[in-house]
Formats: structure tokens, C-alpha cells, sequence
């Protein structure tokens, strides 16, 4: 992989002062088009130490106008970030559409470091890569660029580099004992970026391998990739709209809501025992779970009026008030809206040990942004594989995920906006907006049909619940939690 | 101060019941208005433990519309959040303009935590009070509602409370051992509760102290206050607009930059040297740093083409790519702007040890948004206050705070303009703009005058820099960092 990166390759200095203005215009001018069109680009460096990653982070600097792009260099993670799944802080850092983001070394350097020094083995290797490809093509498929350098040096460079840089008083201090230590290991570390580059390089985000020995060499080649993948995506961009994609239909009559027995129902007595009973567990159990650091979300869905904010307040007085929070989903600011549509809900996973309630979720995506039209059909049929891949990012870190679906009939919808009318306090709730929406009942029950068929998976299951009875899908759903947390705590 | 607070007060479950439905609405009412109003609204409860805060909280979520309101108990700091001022985390709290936040117990909790356990002295108690009434003050000048509930008991109401409490299997949970500790500290709590409420309660945001020991009485009296908190809020929004104030105007014609001597030259020999010398000056100094984990911040103001850009090029390749940002000032996104003016530069203080170069700052508040119009006389004028407190908030953190002017005459810039033109790569940083801006150089002028009288302080002074000549600036600032650097070491 690295043979031709060997080889010594030298640009001399009269060669690099004359090709660099017109290099930088260029870069100047793509970089005001792919603010122009929205693009976000992911520029990404690693290599072997002292291969010159500082000295490209320095130039691209330089040539580039700050004012658009960021460069995030990542150290030992912080409390809040070990809290949160390990891709979280990579989430974070991501550009804006239409800016540059310059990120070093980034998600590859935990999993390989933890091979090098075989705190893993090959196989836990390739599940963190298969994660990081899943994370770039969620990138890219949602039109971020994806450009990743690897610089290369040969071992009697980089030992000839090290050296160099400790000769010099001035830039000794750069030479860091890890610097020496991966000398040692630079075979080793051949290995693990052999097979690292191997399974990350996509289509999409493809590898450059380049020698890194030569400054103006190295320069060069960076920038003339960097061109070339700014003007191939921005023709791209101009070049192909989105294309229609098929959508395909349930074949069957029956669907999965219908299927539901809406007749159950609860008397008050027993609801109130119940309630009292459940909501005392509740509150045993999330002391406990915090005790131990264990998060959990509960996510809710349903019709309008099928009660999630009357269940969620009959969950909320059994938790302690510094350790949830309930997160209603509105409409996503302007900061939220230039990024990746999951990245508003990265952004606010919780801390270790705590309860975060979701009212509408990251669902809306296949919910209403498909019935709509807000989605297209490309991005929301996307939407069921990068929702798995989040959830089981989720659940990997151990947090507890619960997802329901309060499902009412349209008569039962019906009644209850008319009751809504007669309390005063109530009647906020009720828009035009509530109305017009039932006239697509039937496609919404479609998109939850497959909604529910695509992503109810072993670690973060659908649970659907019958809720015509208030009483009866509000202690369902204390029941489902209990249970749930107990499991967890086994 | 408890006097009255010490008094039964009781209200019956019937009258209780028959109020509540009046309230609920009026209260609903108000908050659409003060969305739409555009008004931040503060509610902040503290009070003894066991006095209600949990079911005020609860309550108040459930009349409320929770779209538009979020709770926020605060934790343990995470490390995160100690490597930064201990405001930091109240900054991030904040609602946004038209939001309702809830706030239990906040910036009030550690000082009076360390007070009661006796890890401070009244002194130090009252300049933590000092600084909370600075920040308040900040929050209503900019249009924020802050109502404050202060919910007593007396000695025995809260042995009552704590041993019935403790009586029921289900609510047992909720007593804490420092529940039962602060039941010990009754008298010492109240003593130090005194002097915070005494010290806390300004025109602005005054206390409302209430007794919390029966249920109803407690949330309906939360409920009136509120009320006529937001109502009068709101009529004061709707009758006052902002009066123009008479901008102080300096009496004699000689200015701050026309003192300065910009004829000052450095041969590009001499500069090469001295540079290489004070970056690998820089480059120790802040490895010392943050090794010690002291952060700094240094701050570029100065006239287009003053050489800002120039300068911070020269300081960055002495820095570790992992240990610093540079942070251009662009236009603030909608979330910045829904928040007091100063809330993107809280956002993104540095972890401790990192260096933060800020390419113009907090500084755009009394230059070009004063000259330019886009701040009124009284917001403007009351930022010099503000920006001392903030930045005495960051020096008192032991941060290391540079600040400086790059100061060049009108003809240099005219040539620099002109000589960007000649080169493509620079040619993007000319604009209209930049030209229709000479037009206001005395405006400008004025306003760094007055900028430098008001904000140079003994913990963060400005420096301007005579920067017609570019190696002379660039060393000068390099010089300056370093000193300030040494000394901070010392």
C-alpha cells in the first residue's frame, strides 16, 4: 500500500514559488463556491508522526480564508465527552454547510492507537472502522466532501526527521516522547494503518497516501488534490439534481396499527395503585441507574392528542429534577439546519446517568418530513439505516433506549380535540394545522408501518401502544420502563 | 427578613381547585405573549431543603407550554465546566429571547454552599454576591425577566416535612443525607440565606420570599407572582421604547491613535531574527503554560488591512495545532442572536491551557455596531461595564488576557487596498465596504477612544500597536505576548 509513498519525491523551492499563486487563487475562488453552494467540507489529516501534519494545518491556514473554515486537533477526551459515545465529540466539531472543517487525525485516532498498543485486537478493529464508514457516509451522502490525507514516511525518513527536529533548539520541543516511542514502533504502526486505510477507503472518501518528507512536495500534492476534489464535487453539485426514487409500497391491506386491540382499558382505582406503584419503582430504579452511570432515553411518538405529554407527566415526578430533561422537538434553528439532520440530536445526548425524554424525535424524519414533502424521498429512505446506526451507537455506550407509539383512533383524535376546545388551558394546543394533518392519516400510518418495520431492532424495539384509555397506555408504558431498567440493571 | 415567610399560610384544596383553572390560562396567555414579545424570562427557585421546589418545578412544567420553557438543575461541575469562569455554565443555561427558563437553585447554590460550610468568610460571600448582581444585571438591561422565589420554612416546619417525608416508603428516597445534615445547619443556613437575599435583591430582580410549607398556597402564590411579574414586564415593553441617550463626547481634538509614533521601522533582518527568537520564546512559554493549565486569550482589533491576519499568522506556527483557536468574528447565527450579546464569546471560552486568538471581538459591540448604528446609545454605552466584568470574570479565573489595537494611518491603508488589488489571492478581501468604512475614520476614531479609556483595565490593558510598518508590529506583539507570558509564569 505504501510502496509508491516511499519513494522520495522533491519539488524544488523556484518550482513551488512559482506554481503557488495561482494554486491559492484557486483555492480562494472554490472555496467561496462551495460556500456559495452549501457544501460542507470534511478535510482530514493523519499520517505517521512528523510527516508534517502541523506545517499543512499551518499552510491551508494561510491560503484559505479563516473567516469560512476550523481546524479541530483532538486530545485525551474530556468527563462530558468519555460520558457520551465515542463519536459524539466528532459530531460536534463538524463544519457548517458551505464551510471548510480541518480535522486531525479525528475518529481514526482512538481505534488505532488502541490497536497499536493491542488494547484490541483485529476484529474490534474493524467494527470502530466499519463505524467510521458508516459515519462518513452519512457525511457525504448527506453532500458533505470528504477529503482525507495520509502522510506517509518511510522509517529511515521519519527517523531522519526526528532527528532534524532535535537538532534544532527551536523546534525541539516538538519531538514528544510518544514521537520516539512510535519510532520504535513504526513497523507496527505500518501494519495497523495498512489495514486501517485499507477498510476506510471508500468511494466516497477515498485515502491520499503521499511522502510526506519534502515541505514543498507535500504542499503541493495537498493542494492540487484539494482543487481537484473541490471542482469535481461543485460539478457534481451543479450537474445532478436529485434523482426521484421509487418508493416501495406496502403490498398487504392489513398494517401494524390496525392490528392493535384499542378496547383495553384500565378503571381508575386500579390506575392510581398502579401509577403510585410503577412511579415508586421508577424512581428506585433511575437512582440506581445513576448510581451506575447508566443513561436512558424515552422516546415518544404518536398521533396528535394521543397523550404523550400527559404520560410523560406522569414519569417526570418520579425522577429527581437535576438528573432529566424533557426535550420537545420544534422546528431546528438556523445552526441545526446547516448541519447533518441527526447532529441537533447528538448534540444533546445527555451526560452519564441521565433521563432524557424525548417529545417527538429524530423520527420526524420518516414521519412527517416524508408525508409532507419536507424530506426527499432519497433523504428519508436514508433516514431508517443512519437512524440504526445512531441507536446502536446509543445502546453500544450503554444507554437504555425505549421507544413508543401512542396510538389512538381518528374518532378518538377527533373527541378529544373537541374536548380540547372546551378548556380554556388546553385550547392552545389545538392548531388549524391539527386538523388539516388528519386529513393524511392514511399515509402517516403507512410511513409508521415502515417506520416500525425498519428500525424496531434487537437493541432499540418499537413498542406500540394502545391509548384510546389514557389510563391504560399510561401505565403500559410505566410497566414497559420498569421492566426495561430492571433488565439494565441485571 | 423571614419574619413573615415564618407564618402559617394555608390555602383549601376546594379554593385551591376553584383558582386554578383562571391561573392556568392567564399564565398561558402571558407566555405566548412573551414569546412573541421576544422577552428572555428568568425564573430562579431556592429556598431551605424540603420547601417545594421539586413540586414547583413539576407544576410549573405542567402549566406551562413546555415548547417554550426549559428546567435546568445544576450538578457537580464537570471538568469541563471547572476549567472555565464559574459563570460559564449559567452563560450556556440561558433562555433564548421569547423562552421561559427554570432555574433551580443556579449561581446561588456554591457561594452559599461555601459560606455555610465555612470554606469562605463573609468577604469572599460578598463579592461572589457582587458578581451575581453584575450578572443579573446584565440579563434585565438586556430585556431579560428575572423573578426570583425564595421558598422558607421555619425550624420545625422542615423537621416535619423531612420526617414525613421519610415516614413514606415512597417518598423516603427523596431525603438526602444532606437533607438531614442542613436540618443540623438550620440556624447557620438561615444566617447565610440572609445576608445572600439582603445582598441579592435589586430593583431589578428582587426576591420574593414566600412560605412553602402548604402545598397550595405555595404554587398559587408562585402563580400570582408570576403573573404580575410577566404582565408588568410586558406592559413596560409595550410602553417604553429605548430612549436615545446623550453620548458623552470628547472634549479636547487630540486622540489616543494620533499620539501614536508610526514611523517606527524595523530592517528585515533584524525582524527575521528577532521573530525566530520570541516564537521559540513562545513556544516554551506556552507548553509552561499549559502544562499549568493557564489558558489565554489574545484579542486583534485594528483597521482594515491593519495587519491583523498578518500578526496572528506569525504566533500560530509557535503553537501546538492541538492547543489553540483562531476565532474570526463573523455575524452572530439566530441562536447567538436570541441570546444577550455577549453569550457567543462565553460559548466558546477555552478549556484550561489553551490559547484562544480572537481576530476582532466582543470589541464589535462599541466600534462598528456604535458607528454603524446597529447597537442603540444605551447598549452600547452599557458594554464598557459589561466587558469589564466579563473580562474580570476570565482574568480572576486566571486567565491571561491580551488585548490589542493595530493601529496604521488612512494613507497606509489606501496603499495597502490598493496593493491587495495586484495580487489574486488577496483580492477577496477587498471590498466596497471596505472603502465606504474610510468614510467614518473619525467615527471610528472617537470610538477607540473612548474604547480604550473605558475597557483598559489593571487585569486586562489594551495595547496599540503603530503598525505602518508591519515587521515592527509583528515583533512588538510578539515581545508583548512573551512578556505577558513571563510574568503570568512568575
Amino acid at each position: 500500500m505504501f510502496e509508491l509513498a516511499e519513494l522520495k519525491n522533491r519539488v524544488s523551492k523556484a518550482a513551488y514559488v512559482d506554481a503557488l499563486p495561482d494554486l491559492r487563487s484557486r483555492l480562494l475562488e472554490l472555496q467561496l463556491q462551495v460556500e456559495a453552494a452549501g457544501i460542507p467540507v470534511i478535510v482530514l489529516l493523519a499520517g505517521v508522526d512528523a510527516a508534517g501534519k502541523g506545517d499543512l494545518v499551518h499552510v491551508l491556514n494561510e491560503w484559505l480564508d479563516p473567516r469560512y473554515m476550523r481546524t479541530t486537533a483532538y486530545g485525551e477526551p474530556s468527563d462530558e465527552e468519555r460520558e457520551r459515545p465515542a463519536h459524539w465529540r466528532y459530531w460536534l466539531a463538524l463544519p457548517e454547510r458551505g464551510r471548510i472543517g480541518l480535522h486531525i487525525v479525528a475518529w481514526y485516532g482512538p481505534p488505532m492507537a488502541d490497536r497499536l498498543y493491542e488494547r484490541i485486537g483485529n476484529a474490534a478493529l474493524d467494527a470502530e472502522l466499519t463505524r467510521i464508514n458508516r459515519f462518513e457516509k452519512a457525511l457525504t451522502e448527506d453532500g458533505a466532501l470528504v477529503v482525507k490525507f495520509w502522510l506517509h514516511l518511510s522509517k529511515k525518513q521519519q527517523r531522519r526527521r526526528i532527528d532534524k527536529l532535535e537538532e534544532n533548539p527551536e523546534t525541539r520541543w516538538r519531538v514528544t516522547d510518544v514521537d520516539r516511542k512510535h519510532l520504535k514502533l513504526y513497523d507496527r504502526f505500518i501494519a495497523v494503518a495498512e489495514r486501517t486505510l485499507r477498510e476506510t477507503s471508500t468511494p466516497d472518501a477515498p485515502w491520499l497516501i503521499l511522502n510526506g518528507y519534502d515541505a514543498q512536495y507535500r504542499r503541493l500534492t495537498v493542494a492540487h488534490h484539494l482543487i481537484d476534489r473541490l471542482a469535481s464535487r461543485l460539478s457534481a453539485h451543479a450537474a445532478a439534481p436529485a434523482l426521484p426514487t421509487a418508493v416501495p409500497r406496502s403490498a398487504t391491506e392489513t398494517s401494524l396499527l390496525g392490528s392493535l386491540d384499542l378496547s383495553q382499558r384500565l378503571e381508575r382505582e386500579t390506575y392510581q395503585k398502579e401509577k403510585a406503584r410503577l412511579q415508586g419503582l421508577i424512581s428506585q430504579l433511575t437512582r440506581r441507574l445513576r448510581a451506575e452511570k447508566r443513561s436512558s432515553i424515552l422516546l415518544f411518538e404518536g398521533w396528535d392528542a394521543a397523550g404523550k405529554g400527559g404520560v410523560i407527566r406522569r414519569i417526570t415526578p418520579a425522577l429527581d429534577a437535576r438528573n432529566y430533561r424533557v426535550i420537545p422537538i420544534a422546528a431546528p434553528t438556523d445552526e441545526e439546519k446547516s448541519h447533518h439532520y441527526l447532529w441537533r440530536f447528538w448534540r444533546h445526548l445527555p451526560r452519564a446517568g441521565k433521563v432524557t425524554i424525548y417529545d417527538r424525535s429524530w423520527y420526524g424524519r420518516v414521519l412527517v418530513e416524508r408525508v409532507e414533502g419536507f424530506a426527499t424521498a432519497q433523504e428519508w429512505m436514508r433516514a431508517y439505516t443512519e437512524i440504526n446506526d445512531f441507536e446502536e451507537d446509543l445502546t453500544d455506550r450503554g444507554i437504555v433506549l425505549l421507544k413508543f407509539w401512542l396510538h389512538i383512533s381518528k374518532e378518538e383524535q377527533h373527541r378529544r380535540f373537541e374536548e380540547r376546545k372546551l378548556t380554556a388551558y388546553k385550547r392552545f394546543k389545538i392548531t388549524e394545522e391539527d386538523y388539516r394533518n388528519r386529513e393524511k392519516w392514511g399515509e402517516y400510518e403507512a410511513a409508521v408501518d415502515e417506520m416500525v418495520t425498519r428500525t424496531s431492532t434487537e437493541f432499540a424495539p418499537w413498542y406500540l401502544i394502545p391509548a384510546n384509555d389514557k389510563y391504560h397506555a399510561r401505565i403500559e408504558v410505566l410497566r414497559l420502563i420498569c421492566a426495561a431498567y430492571e433488565k439494565a440493571l441485571k
